[in-house]
């Protein structure tokens, strides 16, 4: 070994989901949305003259976060953007946990929770869900460094009511709390925290391109919130990288977010994709989480989930198995088209009348 | 002040270059190409399909790593990419600068290289450039947690010769040396330290889309080392952010790679303006630091360098001016398209002879 490695930081990094290059499977392993982004990304990326390119993006952003403060009808100093919300979690793990209390989040969640506390050398504790896979609020009242919760919580699909958050913020004003809404947009009206924000100074909630604007392949999330929370985020950027959004970015996010017909369109469809999924699945014998979601946490009553996963995946068909304690009988299947799902009920069918 | 304030990492961040609204200006401030990108980059991008934009972009960005490895003749496994050189380099500090002992920079460089050591409480200690703006690299041969270089180094534009990277080298074997070669495609053939990474295990070569691939819009940039260095980046990374390229950058980097013709020309042609200019300027008693960049260093005899640079702020022409101690009488001029430097140079004439 050289010297040099000894001042190495290293880390065991979180593992995306498979993202196969035959482009014939059916990919229901990453969440993302089966439908195109809407027409108006490409009209405005096709528009665009190539001699912008050759200039820096501008470094603030400012018509994306304008279009996003505009339809959310805050003021644009509550948003802050960045190369998807793993930027933006991540940017808000380096700027506001560093109190020696370790923060806190359940021990089945999003995984990368963990990853950017190791990266960053700071101290969490994970607090169990219960046995019905929900979070319990009442464990996270207590003397801590900052609480992460994903809600509706990944993998699970669970919805976690607006009132049990307002009580955790009722009695939790001394430490940041981040909500972190990739998934809100599959959850009924009114369940977002979002209008929160104005009343408690130390709340986040996150947002995602990837799920419901159709943009996984944008690389844009988005935070809002009190806008000196939004100022140490940017103080924290900038001191990091510049230009975070490029310009393509910057059009395509404004774009999509102008086209909310559209948004609603395509999740009115998932939803009602899942909900007869969900129906279907249990009748071959699945128990299903209840999902506000754009994806189902389902466990077989007599089938090994990691059996279920290699049979489906050498069909061409990919969800997604976790071999983690307490999840690893389950699949998280996310909703495509009805086709797929179609195709998908029939494998699964097929393999469980197989013998 | 809030209680969870008291948690936050507080920081001075980099003041990046302004980027004016005004279509109509002369911009000559952030050593943005004058061309526009290789006519395949369009042409690449909208070739794609919009169905693509729905998925999360391949984590690897195999595609252009790929590119850029049979471009430079170099294993794939020698490269890495991110959100611009900037995040390539905030990932180098974040990755390898955790040692006891200072990293080392010059005192006038890239000014991003001690905010990058202040976020990520690193050390640092800068070392003086000698009275011609030269760096000595002696002063860098003593014990170190790491040694960053721009070569040619910025705002001065002076080119270190390679046989003292590989004296450094040769003497510094326990510590990572970082060389920034984001200009180095301005300078003569020759001068780049990139065969050097097969010899030394410590070497990282640091290059950015933005200056010579006419690509600042996109925010690529990339680094290339020992096969073991890039591991440890990609664990890093991959702890922060899976997906950091969007598919828009891997294409659009791809296809600017591939067209070599149009970056020597663009490039030629640069070089040949820079010249041309630099003699113009001397002629109007400015003292010209030798550039082996896309910019020149200056100063006037007689005139501040803050006047010049209002004057010429007010006649819709940007530069660079640091407010800095030892550089605060210079001027850092990107080199733009000739109309643009004659323009320049008719102002600069007119503010001269004035009084």
């Amino acid at each position: 070994m050289s010297k040099w490695e000894e001042n190495v930081r290293k880390v065991v990094p979180y593992t995306p989901g498979e993202q196969p290059k035959d482009q014939n499977v059916i990919k229901l392993n990453t969440n993302e949305n089966p439908y195109p982004p809407s027409p108006f990304v490409m009209m405005k990326v096709n528009e665009m003259k190539d001699d912008i390119l050759r200039k820096y993006p501008d470094p603030t952003a400012d018509m994306l976060i304008e279009s996003l403060a505009d339809y959310y009808k805050i003021d644009k100093s509550s948003v802050f953007a960045g190369v998807g919300s793993d930027d933006v979690l991540g940017m808000i793990f380096m700027t506001f946990f560093k109190g020696e209390l370790p923060i806190l989040f359940p021990d089945v969640t999003y995984s990368f929770y963990p990853v950017w506390a190791d990266l960053m050398d700071i101290k969490y504790e994970t607090v169990p869900l219960n046995d019905k896979f929900e979070i319990n609020i009442e464990d996270y009242i207590k003397p801590n460094g900052g609480i992460v919760i994903a809600n509706p919580n990944a993998p699970t699909g669970i919805l976690l009511e607006k009132d049990k958050i307002i009580k955790l913020l009722d009695n939790n004003k001394d430490s940041i709390v981040v909500i972190d809404e990739a998934y809100i947009d599959f959850s009924p009206e009114g369940s977002s925290c979002l209008d929160l924000i104005s009343k408690y100074d130390n709340l986040i909630v996150v947002r995602t391109f990837s799920k419901s604007r159709n943009l996984a392949g944008l690389r844009l999330g988005y935070a809002m919130a009190d806008p000196k929370i939004i100022k140490y985020l940017n103080d924290v950027k900038f001191s990091y990288n510049s230009y975070t959004l490029n310009t393509f970015t910057i059009l395509a996010g404004t774009a999509a977010i102008s086209d909310d017909a559209y948004f609603r369109k395509c999740n009115e469809k998932i939803i009602a994709t899942r909900e007869r999924f969900s129906e279907k699945i249990k009748e071959l014998g699945f128990t299903v989480l209840p999902s506000d979601t754009n994806f189902v946490f389902a466990s077989h009553k007599e089938k090994a989930a990691s059996d279920i996963f290699q049979y489906l995946k050498n069909k061409g068909i990919f969800v997604r198995y976790f071999n983690l304690p307490g999840i690893d009988n389950y699949l998280r299947i996310s909703i495509g088209l009805d086709e797929e799902m179609d195709k998908l009920l029939e494998e699964l069918n097929t393999f469980l009348t197989q013998d």
